[in-house]
């Protein structure tokens, strides 16, 4: 079920510093320990979900032992993100006495990052969070960024907010923890980095047909330095940092659309169905060449396989899209691709070419 | 039960440049309509209450009579000031089609200003909000220092963030609209700025018995200046801005434990009673003369009458004093003045001489 220890000998460390804050990626350590006594916080939280309190914390435990340290356990899942949870961590911060001299680590995957980072920056007006992600996808995407929210109203991330953690600690260690199935999901970020900004990056992927032989520390640290860059030039979303959405605007409404299934999508495998759609809108008005539209669909198709989208979920489809926290009017917003490793952003698509660009993916 | 014409006569306009926005006071007229027209929002939504909806909403349509504006109308009142109605706001703003490029008009006192910024702040992670506050409180207080949120678990303002709107407009005309005692609360938050900060405004103040002869644009320039100040100098509130904090740590816990009575206090009144406290307690342990403690009491009890706070309160005040934000650790904090015009932060006090400061201004 797990993957095999393979993982555990390829662990370099690299250290990115931001202008605010360091990501580490590696094991973590006494280093990290250090660090932080060094904040001379008065209290710590550990938010943690059901899983990574019982695989991720007894890591982390003994390293923390010094410290006055509480935890907060949360049941595991997007369907946990909303407000009634946001409320049960606050009342728990109060129980504890937390204040503004006190730390919340979130210890988990996207889920618990995003909506801990909330909760830090919104319990008393802001307090100080570290984010420790657990999942490839919360690795790669969520370490850098600021981006922290929670579902609200049926879509996803709709209230939430800007803010930086103090650090992030990035093990690859804790991928042991993962299903395959998970890992296969945060993967679907690295091609969609590759894919918008570094053309060798993308022929390297090529080459890495199988997920179970990859150095994940180096791959890890490659994609989280292309998301840097694209956010450190626009940290608020204002133009640039749309490329990140590529894949996203229609995969996004595919993975809420198939949120309430019996069937739910990982984040990952929602975004490589909204990649091969797009690649499609980005073939038919973009530039994007049929033999790369030929190969992203192919790549993808291998790690994902093939997920039918019914055609009865148009207008519900693009309905979510319209919701859509990018779009600055009524019209749908897409970042697509001239070519491999290029990206052209604020483009629209008309519903019937949306239509035509599932119509594809349905058709392979 | 309103105030005389008097106010229409006198309203100089004074406009303030903070860093990133700035704070006109007076007459909300064409060039605050041509600096909105040139923002080329796609919608405007106006945020009020019942109160500011009938009274103020009709002075500031006909100005806006060019744009695609929307009306959100809530509950007057500090109950109506929690996650419920961020809720319904949230809902409204969806159900509206707002996005990035709306902005949230908040037209009312500080519940409007607090809970319609962080709605804003917040809302897809955060579209701009301009603030019309209505009040005196809000002109003086929340003009400045980007301090927004929501009472929740009992405590006020618990929830929040801090984030600057893209401009105020001040316009002491709306007093007319106040019942008396809305503006005799907001003169607390007057009464604090020059007794943290400046004696001779101070001075100026015992000269000024009786509020309806007051010119209030000069007023509130001058409180909004003292304000804008010190938050500059700390927008996080690290350590100087806490000096705004003389008469609330007492004042907020007594506001907090008569919300639930039959007979709230208004924020100022509430104050008032902090700021005698906390006189005594500067008298106490800050070395303020007992003539300036005198001084200070006499006028607070001129202009706010005196409203006794049940000895059998103390627990529950000194409960709700520990939950303060503003506290790095159990001890309780306090900023006291060693004189009128002067501050000093991070100041503590024992439960025994809370004790005895609330039994001074029940002695009274």
């Amino acid at each position: 079920m797990y993957l095999n220890d393979y993982l555990k000998s390829k662990r370099p460390m690299e250290t990115l510093q931001l202008p605010s804050y360091k990501i580490v990626i590696g094991e973590i350590g006494t280093d990290q320990r250090d660090w932080l006594q060094q904040q001379q916080y008065a209290g710590l939280v550990i938010l943690a979900d059901d899983n990574t309190a019982k695989h991720c914390w007894p890591v982390l435990e003994p390293l923390l032992a010094d410290f006055n340290v509480h935890l907060i356990q949360i049941p595991a899942g997007e369907l946990h993100k909303n407000l009634d949870t946001c409320q049960f961590i606050w009342k728990r911060l109060f129980s504890l006495g937390a204040n503004r001299n006190w730390c919340l680590l979130n210890l988990g995957g996207g889920v618990i990052g995003d909506m801990g980072g909330f909760c830090a920056g919104t319990f008393k007006r802001g307090i100080d969070f570290l984010q420790i992600p657990t999942t490839l996808l919360s690795q790669v995407d969520a370490s850098v960024g600021g981006k922290l929210g929670i579902d609200f109203n049926q879509v996803k991330n709709s209230i939430g907010l800007f803010r930086d953690p103090v650090a992030v600690w990035a093990d690859p260690g804790f991928f042991h923890t993962l299903p395959p199935r998970e890992l296969r999901s945060g993967f679907a970020e690295i091609i969609k980095h590759a894919l918008i900004s570094d053309n060798e990056q993308w022929h390297r992927l090529l080459g890495q047909p199988h997920l179970s032989a990859i150095d994940w520390a180096a791959w890890v640290a490659d994609s989280v330095k292309i998301k840097q860059q694209i956010v450190l030039e626009d940290p608020f979303e204002k133009g640039l940092r749309k490329a990140l959405n590529f894949g996203h605007t229609i995969g996004h409404a595919v993975e809420s659309y198939f949120l309430e299934s019996d069937a739910p999508l990982l984040h990952g495998e929602a975004i490589a169905i909204g990649m091969i759609a797009e690649a499609w809108l980005s073939h038919h008005s973009a530039g994007l060449s049929n033999d790369e539209l030929r190969q992203i669909t192919a790549v993808l198709l291998h790690h994902y396989g093939h997920q039918p989208v019914p055609e009865s979920a148009l207008p519900q489809l693009i309905e979510l899209m319209r919701q859509d926290k990018k779009n600055e009017d009524v019209r749908i917003n897409f970042s697509l691709l001239p070519a491999a490793g290029q990206v052209v952003v604020n483009q629209t698509a008309e519903p019937a070419a949306i239509q035509q660009a599932l119509a594809y993916y349905n058709s392979l």
